[in-house]
């Protein structure tokens, strides 16, 4: 169920429903928005009189919902959420670029390929400290020496660091380093993991399962979001279909099909999606295109030695020539790249 | 096998070994190229000698292909083919824009419809006088009426004609009436009729079938080629999936895979492609951003009273948006809207 | 809309309401049932008053049909269709076993193959003369000479004929030769081709298509009984998924699914839907034990040699036994294998 | 790598090659057969050279293995594993059959229920004391609650139970109240998890995820194997594709493929599998027709009053008809239902 507030609803106002709700047992999630605030109930026990609610001062409208996602929705909050990661914001009207290695391998390499990050543009890093890999077999990571080395580099070139988490010691040590947490596409159902993602500081991006709907993805963000964590970004990274000329099927209409229900900033993973490097840029062009507010995608500046997924991975000059394509495709529908943080 | 002849062999020595081929029950396909001619060798019946064809005055080498698909590959012919449409060329530095109803109801909406077409921007009209439709009890399309009506909209507006054939009758009728033959999604591998079609006189448009892979689809192309009419169009049109958000999922990773192997014209579908109205401008330009030659849309000047596909057809306004779009896209990566035939 | 007639309902009341129905420009299909007759209304043109026809003498119920099958479903015909096919009944309480090669090759093989099908106990053999092959450079098939090759081998063994059909001019001469009319995975939206199977005198093996949900197979199944073929038998061979391990994935839970909703009889190949030898076996069993009423299984004395789709195919040994253990699980439902035809 | 030991080597011997094996920084895992121990190799560091361990005393053969996974595989162990649940044993040459509530309830409730599967022939129970829902707002489970409810049902009937955990902490829980661990489908790659589980006591059971291949199911029972827990059975419970009619499409020609290449048992859920209650009985007796281990199934003696996933919950009396059928179907194959342990 949703309160909608007055326009002009006053702080003492809003207060006085919160408390109410809370007092029967339910969780109040406020919901700033440019208009007006709206109030997300959720919990199990017991049912809401929305007339009592009516009756409460302030209170614009008690809206029943009936699909089981609350928080996402553009009901909730009918303006675009702008979320500030590192001082970087995504959503909006900025693109962004999200760049790095699949994995952090070592100090030397991840500085080589942030600098070259930096300079081609790209508003935020990414690497893997921690890699979930389907053979135990793999390289799995350098863990907690991963993460220090993204923060060394962080302070270095001033570039927020977006990470994934693994389980709940991973996660408090990635809400700890980094400036954003991942939740990666194998966990986006780890219900417990995303509980602990929604008690974190750090924003969250979360990115769609493989064989994901579009409800799925909205619901695992609800998870994140009922436990108070509203800072969370939505990330297509391709579904697993028959079609195999691709590692996944991107499907870039989950872009406009979240835009319209939900409130929520949505990136895509071309080099996750089509596990192929020639793919990336033209499908990055076209992510941008179909109104996504930015890309992740994997760099390297010797994808040939990389210890994971080096023949996704894009050299840094075809990043560079990436990061002019977007926001050349981004200026046609009156966006732009978001500037990059200045050096400190 | 391919055959590559010499950058200035000479029309008798291409003849020389054409003649020879067929000599020994095989047959020839000559691929006039911009530097180059390649004469791919088809047919069961016993093998060709390298050997002895390398002999030949003006041949530069002999290539085995491995894959199944010959004609259709960059191999045999390594420039962008151009294909004539009723005068528009599709392929090459142009894009187009193919616009009309989902079927062809009178000659009122016809007509109604393409005059908005071409006043919107658009190159081609299409429209379905025959109709597969999956319940014997729904319209199946006016037929050879169709044909008739859509011809003459086309005399009237200059507007070529890319319509839809289901079995050998109605191919032999539109291959008469209209400038295009559309094989559709359903008889992707309806080897019967891609023979006829390959025995037509005009282009075709091979629509990806819903669970098709990109091999299957080229060799689908493969099918016409082999029958000697080399004029093939691909279109992307959403494959089957699990995803339930559009009505097909949008596999736009196939345009750059097609345009590394294959020299042919790949358009795409966003209406078949998402089933939703909404979603067709975000995936236009994103199908143009990716790479594809064009996009096929359907429009209704009443989408409520379309007697088929109503919920995906665009109003003719939101046509005109389109167009504008995906010209600016285009023109990002180099490219531009084809300029539409001057009306007569 | 469905009239269901009075258990006790005389012919002439039963011509009487088909008279009725015809003269108002809509088709009857009169579906003869062990308790009751009912009758199927089918058409385009204009709409039935219910109240019209209820007035008939002899009339029980008029029912509105809601989904868009209306013959295939057992609210049109309760009790299981038995479907004769050239002696031997498929459907009701027996269970079949069709074997055969993919492709008839020779008159010596066909006849070597049928030889041990009659032997092993199968009651049908099948065999392809047209074969859809993906490539257009693959083997395709010997046409009429093998339907003569096939006609000839019923002669010797009292084996009935299932082979596929491709097209009109094919369906024709398959509806000549054999005993049963077989529609390919491909086909089975290739409306104009239903249509004609439709009209055909032979019975109709449907097989489901690759990405073809129940509703659409159902609705293919409704095309060939629209027109007044009433004999069709289903067949499920796998469908397409990202699962890797078998060349499609058996869906076999669509058999109770067709049980429930049609008083059609469903058969499974699951040499096509495995694609593996040594998967036939244990999914013969899979089928009879989740309620088939038989199994379409490819036999080649030398698969080594088969000219195609040999990976797939039993030894006629592996043939011998999968008929004993699927007669062993079928008598654990209550059934039983068919006798085979007497030799004659 | 797989070192093979001769039929006869000495404990000693076995001993010598595993010290050595740890002495280099590598895992050693020794895997005892019918015939011969097999000792499995594992770990990152560094490479073995055969040659040394060619040369200790015993060794039969040292065989580099391709694919990654190795415990798993019946190169590793060619004999199948039978595990011991609570006493029960699954796999080898009995079948046997899971029931019980999808969520404990209430002690009421389950025991009920669980009196019902002891009286009806099954030999585990299950139930969810932690449930993955969806949705937050979706009762998830009575957790510890839940835990001692079903130990204390356990000790009544003698009925040894599987329950699900969902992250580390439910799984201390789940190895010390339960019999089995089950890892659910939705954390099949939840790779912490699943070396967690390796470290646990009690067998585990892994359900495929629900669009994982046959490789990353096997290479997720690696991942607990190479943590040192060998007892891990796998659970068939359906894939998601575009197919409606269920709500997964349960692919049963994984059992057989799983047997080939692995020594692991293999159950079937066809109560997730299919979501429908009337598919439970027909989908069971084709696992077992098959080849699966056994079958998993919802039993709820009040399914319209079930806190989740009532709908295709079966009613008791159906269980036991259930039981009877797969038992009849297990004998065709030579086997038999496990007679249950005897009530204490």
């Amino acid at each position: 169920m949703l309160v909608v507030m007055e326009a002009g609803a006053r702080p003492e106002e809003i207060e006085a429903v919160v408390r109410h709700i809370e007092r029967i047992g339910l969780r109040a999630h406020t919901i700033p928005g440019a208009q007006r605030t709206a109030i997300g109930i959720t919990g199990n026990r017991g049912a809401v009189d929305p007339a009592v609610i009516e009756n409460f001062s302030g209170v614009k409208e008690v809206i029943p919902v009936s699909h089981s996602y609350k928080l996402v929705s553009r009901e909730a909050k009918p303006d675009d959420s702008i979320i500030n990661v590192g001082g970087v914001d995504v959503g909006g009207n900025g693109i962004i670029v999200v760049g790095g290695p699949c994995a952090v391998e070592s100090y030397d390499q991840t500085r080589t390929i942030a600098e070259r990050i930096k300079r081609g543009g790209g508003q935020l890093f990414r690497g893997g400290a921690y890699k979930p890999r389907t053979s135990p077999y793999s390289f799995q990571g350098l863990e907690e020496k991963g993460l220090e080395i993204l923060a060394r580099v962080r302070e270095e070139f001033d570039l927020p660091i977006v990470t994934e988490a693994i389980d709940h010691e991973s996660l408090a040590l990635v809400d700890q380093y980094a400036d954003c947490i991942q939740i990666g596409a194998r966990n986006m159902q780890n219900f417990s993991l995303l509980k602990a993602a929604g008690r974190a500081r750090k924003p969250v991006l979360l990115k769609r399962g493989m064989s994901a709907t579009l409800d799925e993805l909205l619901l695992s963000a609800e998870y994140i979001m009922s436990e108070g964590n509203y800072n969370v970004m939505l990330c297509e990274r391709g579904v697993r279909t028959f079609s195999d000329h691709t590692r996944n099927t991107v499907d870039l209409s989950i872009v406009p099909a979240v835009k319209r229900i939900s409130h929520l900033p949505i990136l895509v993973d071309p080099s996750h999606g089509t596990g192929k490097r020639n793919k990336v840029v033209p499908m990055s062009r076209a992510s941008i295109a179909v109104g996504a507010d930015g890309v992740l995608v994997e760099v390297h500046h010797k994808p040939e030695e990389a210890l994971s997924d080096g023949p996704q991975a894009l050299l840094p000059d075809t990043f560079d020539q990436l990061v002019r394509e977007v926001d050349a495709i981004a200026r046609v529908l009156g966006r732009a790249l978001q500037p990059a943080l200045a050096a400190s």
